[in-house]
């Protein structure tokens, strides 16, 4: 290596001082999902980048789903997945397989935490009481266990973070009398983020960030205020299974959340390079109130 | 109810006393395995026994397997359930099941302490890198992904007791490469009460106890010595599946646990009735030094 | 004890885990005297019903005064014992041996929790300046050394309970000038409650509750609202000495103390079946905001 | 007041300053008992200048007998106080009338502590479990509950000194089997000293320090070695009643206590004298090791 | 020394408790300076009753200036000092002189501290950024590198008189943008006091107090209330470079600083005499509320 | 920036990542003089390398000298520098003239760390006592006010950086009497970091390294064990100025410092690329004893 390359190094190290020194302490909840938890080399990506912030200082959470793998399974014992505006139908039997492959996506997950010498803890909404959820009835309508938080008890996640753990969230909660419930992975991001008071919630998705139209992948808006967000789904141009997603975001913003991302989880390191480098990339949703002396953070 | 009720109840509560005083602080693994497993009662009043040690200031570990709900499903896709000295003969595939199966049983029983008011977390030899194996080759036979624990990294043990969480750990690790590895319970409990320190291992079997004669239930042994317990394993008294159970316990005693306890998992409340009542119930394990000065502990 | 007896006992202490559950961390102040302190046996039983919330959680305060013993010790040295509405009319020489004596007991009640393994310290209003007295003077009567509380100090029971201490208080203060008073056990009890922020406050007295009629046993009022209590203070039906007593209790639940409970200490462990079983003992007294949505605890 | 005289009031705050440097945080017990007892002003004297070490960053712990008084009162109810080597014949009613008293002097001193605005804890050898003791058998005779210390357990002193009180200590202690027994107060002190790992041991007493000749008070020796002291009782120059004062002195030194002081209790404030100027008073009792390089400390 | 001495020496510490008490745990900034930084035993009076505060359990804070030392190093490399209304113009060589001077007397103040055995740490204005900065233009005139404080950052200072150190601050701050400015060092003093909440500020000047005739010294008052001492510069009896030196005591009182005094620095252990003896010197500025019920603090 | 530039980014800053594992919590003392405190922009390149370290988790200490400026302003003042084996003949004028450029030099680079965000104290060797050192005589050879470290007094450093301070130190140190003295900065950096038990020991020079020929730049040693170190100097490789500077760098070793590093402070951000990268750069000083088993930390 000769010494320009070694002065880029530098420079990039050097780069990344303000962003670390802006977020140090600070929580950011991600939540990983869709493709890039199907490919090997992305999923050690998702878990390289959350490793290095934890290491130079933030206090990340992962919250994730299971995929392709729960239909995967239910589909092995002879089940057919349905799904009701995006929700999984979960009868009995569904909700055991999704607690089974759940469950073994988090230890995966925290493996390759531990496997990059940072220490995680894997836990369900069951755990410490974390996620208290009701039965979800979308359009009135009866889809089985799945479940809407109505309380986040944040204690186990404040006591793993201040112990140096970064947990590892998987979406599985019980209501009031002990009936567990599947929970869909965004929304329990969304509400944990917002009871833990994080700065930042990271969504990887399968999408460059939110588009102006679906199909046109350059029509991605880098910042999207969030009257203008409610504006676009108003409008109809945000629509149907991204009309929940974005709620999701607004919902953190209003709740005290300073960012929400929605990211390319299919790019490398997208995390990363939003979090460390000059150049945001995705859509960043921002509160209104911020519009006026907006500045990258 | 008459007075003479209230009385008796008055004096079994003061009878506890002195065993909450003596053990208050202290760290007790409990093994939780077999037939207590199945039956959905016996289950509650494990964790109910479980629950009260935490209330009255012990720190409970609880350390479980997935018994037969395991070979319920490794079946249930096909494959045929085959095991080597008691050890599960462990393909890639029946690792994958094990630890969805253990996943979920341990995501139950976190949740039965939850509804009992006392908060637990559910983790896995994985999480905080509790447990480190390497692989088993008993007989230098490979039996596929079956570890033997070589580490116990208790960081994450602690600090959840510290925070006034019951840990429920289900034996799953992973070796240094990060290959994760079936664990055997009793193996896995008896190197997690060695590492803590615990003063207690309670294992929950299906026997009465350690027995002079497996077929007669009445030749329980309620005091073993270890001189005595190796004595009767080269006697060939202790044989067969027993021998390793018998080593985990005399192994546990030389570390520096004070009593190890085989207890009839089968009878409600047979925690509770060991801890707290004047009468012990089982075998109780006990290092040889203390012969002379016994004391019921 | 066979196995239906095994399932009673373990069954006794399963029934207590809800009551431990609620009440842990919570203080409780006990004020004990009358005749549970002339008999030696239920003197054991009330330190034992003590030791007992101590472990498993609770965070108990013991008041007592001298009762019969002070004026034993006054006669012996030739006084006549007067007394003026329930108080003692106090000269020099009362209050140096009530001083005396009140300091033994208060040692021999420290004792006998050090006895059954729990740490307790003695200590008056005096030490730490706990309790800040005026002059009393009840219908404008000066009856000598009676001191009402007009402050309390807490940072010494505080100190005490944090480092896992009984703390048995004795009633002596002083005032603003350094001159000691003799206070009424009932109400030093009250006002330390109140201070400490006492979840419940325990009258051990010579009847089974507050009656209807006082002659009458079986007239006892389980449940006793505060306005209620007013009514019958008004009616006339709860009169004489009995009217302070009632009126310490009102004013501790003004103050935030939950519930105070007015017990038989003629009866052994009347504190102990209050708290850890179903069924209550002697009379509770409640907020009347708290008629609609009573519950026991 | 003119400028000189100011010079020399700060000249004397200047030439404290060493002193407070050096024992700044250390332990310091004071024996106060004899004369010093009986002179309201000198009783006075003596707690303001506890208070002034407490205030300026020495730990003080103060440990009292109860003097004439328990004579007073053992005579009152119609005793004989009998004494055997120093030590007070105590059956069971002079027993109960010296904790009696001794509980009022411990409280009347800490009263007086609170009056200076210091805060203080009076306390016995039953607290906490502080002073263990077993019957005391001078010359194998009986003289009733005396007790002699067998073991310390500091806890209730640490927590006390800890959350910022001054320990007032009065002798009585308990045996195993929770008989209580007079302590002579001396040895309670070199005892508690000892065990606190107390930098300083002062006893306040009727003499002007250790004297060459008990007649003679200007026989008074400044620094007595404690080989030299052992050679005095050898030699018969300290003899009766001094004997075992001087015996908790030199083993006091011996067990780390970096200097005994036998100060004559008549004279005003003769512990801030010692303490707080260059010239020392009384007797100083040094470890022979300390000969050679012998400073004042 | 005689038996009376010896009780004047024990009766002038005895004195010194109330004060002792009263400030216990109390800030206080002392700002030196002046005639009093010329004269070397003066320095150590000054530092001795610094030490001595530390040891008694204030948390002293010293701030100083150069005084004659700059003037005499900016001649030395051929500049002639300037003034414009006290305040020295200061072009980038004689800051660079300050600096240095500043740096090197507070080396020499953080000696003299350590060498009585009491620690301290030397800090200016940047350290830990301290003290924020703008530039100052008295009269809209330019004076070159003169700031004035608009931000005290007391973490610094905090952590220091945590950690048991006394800080010991020299008046050099920078603004926003990095660039370093000379402070007045009264004014330093008083913002600092301010934000750290002292209880009393302390200037050492070379005037026996505030004085009604600058030409008389025996004009000096006692206790000087904030609106008085508003009236006095309305009058025009305060005038000249008196008036910014009593602005910064009223706007300190205003802040919460209780008490600003206005000692003479070039008398011996001035500070010493004013807090710990009954006779307080120099002038006490006071706020005017609390004429009605002024107590010597 | 393209993709490709992107995943550039994100690789170096994952490459990065086990370095700040490895180090995290450690101690790093880097030496900083020469050449690399004259350039404006090295000064900011070496700030913004530590303020990097400390962001990511590193304590770094930073251990500076005077370098030309003190010659600078000697000469300013009529007084020729003289050296004597590498060390500044010292006068007290120009012990002053020392004190005063050290000092001011101090604020320079702490004022650099605040500007980029990072909290630092600065520091000399009298604060907290730090170093206590006693005249240093050459050859028996008298040259003024050089001393050499005796004693570390850490406190004052951990307390620092426990409180989240990089301490900026100046190497000027005091003897038991109080008399100051100058300290050669490598000499001052290595007892510190021995002391403080620091990880690393890095020393900014104006060579490249350690150099077989002096006047080959490309003779660097990458690795030096030590002793092979010992072996050069014995051999004369190592000679003249080197033999101190190499003598540091054994002893710090020897005294548990894991590598001392001597790289060319004329590169811009020769600290970080050594840390950060998989190349090192520079001269890496390790024990012997690890010549077996080396690898890059």
């Amino acid at each position: 290596m000769n010494l320009e390359e070694e002065l880029t190094k530098a420079n990039i190290l050097i780069e990344a001082l303000p962003y670390i020194q802006r977020f140090h302490g600070n929580i950011i909840v991600v939540k990983y999902g869709g493709s890039a938890m199907k490919d090997e080399s992305l999923k050690n990506h998702v878990m390289e980048d959350v490793a290095l912030l934890k290491l130079v200082g933030f206090k990340p959470i992962v919250v994730h789903g299971g995929g392709k793998e729960i239909s995967r399974w239910v589909k092995k014992v002879g089940i057919e997945p349905v799904f009701y505006n995006g929700l999984r139908v979960t009868d009995a039997e569904t909700l055991e397989i999704a607690e089974m492959v759940l469950g073994r996506v988090n230890e995966e997950l925290v493996q390759k935490a531990q496997s990059l010498g940072v220490n995680a803890v894997g836990i369900s909404g069951v755990d410490g009481n974390l996620l208290t959820v009701r039965k979800q009835m979308p359009d009135q309508k009866d889809i089985g266990f799945v479940g809407e938080v109505t309380k986040v008890n944040t204690k186990v996640l404040k006591d793993l973070v201040e112990n140096d753990f970064i947990p590892v969230v998987f979406p599985i909660g019980a209501d009031e009398k002990g009936q567990r419930y599947n929970i869909n992975g965004d929304h329990a991001a969304a509400m944990i983020a917002q009871a833990v008071g994080a700065q930042k919630l990271v969504y990887l998705t399968d999408t460059p960030g939110v588009l102006m139209d679906p199909e046109d992948p350059d029509s991605m808006i880098s910042e999207l205020y969030t009257n203008d967000a409610e504006q676009l789904i108003a409008d109809g141009v945000i629509s149907g299974g991204m009309i929940p997603k974005i709620r999701n975001c607004i919902d953190s913003i209003h709740a005290g959340v300073r960012r929400v991302h929605v990211l390319d989880g299919r790019l490398p390191h997208s995390v990363l390079l939003e979090i460390f480098t000059d150049r945001g990339s995705g859509t960043a949703i921002i509160g209104s109130e911020e519009k006026r002396y907006y500045q990258k953070v």
